[in-house]
């Protein structure tokens, strides 16, 4: 579990580093992003995951997201993982953002050409947070996840499926039902293969509808999001929450689209969401 | 004096947008970054000048400045310019990143084959303006100025020579002395020639030494930039600024580098320090 600095970088009083490891699960090297706060000299910090949405690395939130002043203020730690497995031995289809590099959905692929590299849901839930945990001054007992668009729907389905391991989850335009949403059931059919039953533990509104439950969910929408109708589809979050007893906060924002100028607008107010419930006894 | 939008995105309350222009100091095209924030529907709003340092166009501190939610809060229009002219025609040297295109320097360049296009200083100084007060609710009354590294340099030279236009002027780990600096005396004798008596109007320590004067100054200096020893020499400036009695602010800030990640921390710190000036009767 040796992980190789890429770079560090002081910011906002405390580190903004980028770390390389030989992943097991990914079966390549993967690269992630750690934030780690002033306040970690002293004591270990709460950890807050961001996971990124399609065609995303850990660069595009760790550039453009702003979430280290609000992350320091908190004393926070953020990890950024990437999205996929990437190299030049990894199977990916050139100009298709919506499958393979970039586009990996915090699923493990069960299907070839993608099974034996495509294990997102196994990197970012089990082989990550050992790493992390014993790489950095984090705290496990105190954990929450938010995510943008694809990572939206990787932060929530992962919180539904370990609720006793995130304390919170929120997200940015998350994909909330990719079972019908065109660009994820490509994906889908692609790494799980035609058995849409199995689909199922990979999709929020299923998942719920199914019987997994989380404390309460924060969302933010813009509504000119260029994808919100045919991809994103709010109204079923809001149905499938209403529907379960799941306090759901989701807020229209208008004028927002799906860009970084969106996310980076509210990403302090999902920052000090989570630190309330990271900081609670 | 019609601008083209290139892009216009809501965020932190405002409108950031890219706009493109016919350039006649430059002889081609421009494009330059504007953030409005939201009070601009009611009132026109200050403008603060941001110049950007070597190899940056308008979109580096536009993605990860980290500006616009201190802009919002105060009410304060950004302008965020290009560094040098740019495009196919335009003179460049191949792989040279301190000469040519992002190298502008914020000067006219008065030799072959710079001249034709090299004229940074008049579009700053009177093309941009015009067209900025022009196409956005800005209050010409209301203008300061600042920016990084080389564009440290621009703002303060431009401050120094137009004292009456800007209210205030700030930097971050700005190129104080170019006529000591390696990397600003090639680009100086490339567009200005061999004649250092000429070079002294664009260099910040010279002009103060020879009598320009601003109110103030606002530096903000990482001591881990690799630049400082070299190209920076904050302590330049402050020589320049005692012997002058030019008020000067300068903070050396532990561990910080020459990034956006430097940048950003302190971002929030100097809006806020011009917008107090800005928003003066």
């Amino acid at each position: 579990m040796t992980i190789e600095v890429v770079s560090e970088v002081i910011s906002h009083g405390g580190m903004q580093g980028v770390y390389r490891h030989k992943s097991t699960a990914c079966g390549c090297d993967m690269t992630f992003a750690v934030f780690v706060p002033p306040q970690a000299a002293n004591a270990p910090c709460p950890v807050l995951w961001y996971l990124s949405g399609l065609t995303c690395t850990h660069a595009n939130v760790m550039e453009k997201g702003e979430y280290r002043r609000a992350a320091a203020d908190y004393g926070l730690i953020i990890v950024c993982p990437d999205t996929s497995p990437r190299g030049d031995n990894i199977h990916d289809i050139a100009d298709d953002w919506q499958i393979g590099t970039g586009a990996g959905f915090y699923i493990d692929a069960t299907e070839a050409p993608w099974a034996p590299h495509y294990s997102m849901e196994t990197y970012i839930r089990d082989e990550l947070p050992e790493i992390v945990f014993a790489n950095f001054p984090a705290a496990p007992d105190r954990q929450s996840i938010f995510g943008h668009s694809m990572g939206g729907h990787g932060a929530l389905t992962l919180a539904l499926k370990q609720p006793d391991r995130f304390r919170s989850v929120s997200a940015f335009a998350p994909i909330v039902n990719p079972m019908a949403a065109e660009w994820a059931r490509r994906a889908f059919g692609a790494y799980l293969g035609d058995d849409e039953t199995i689909w199922r533990h990979h999709d929020t509104c299923v998942l719920i509808d199914d019987g997994a439950r989380v404390s309460e969910i924060l969302v933010d929408q813009g509504d000119a999001d260029p994808f919100l109708e045919a991809g994103l589809m709010p109204d079923r979050l809001e149905a499938a929450c209403k529907c379960a007893g799941i306090p759901l906060t989701l807020r229209m924002q208008p004028g927002y689209d799906h860009s970084y100028f969106f996310i980076s607008t509210f990403m302090a107010d999902h920052i000090a969401w989570h630190a309330e419930r990271l900081r609670a006894p």
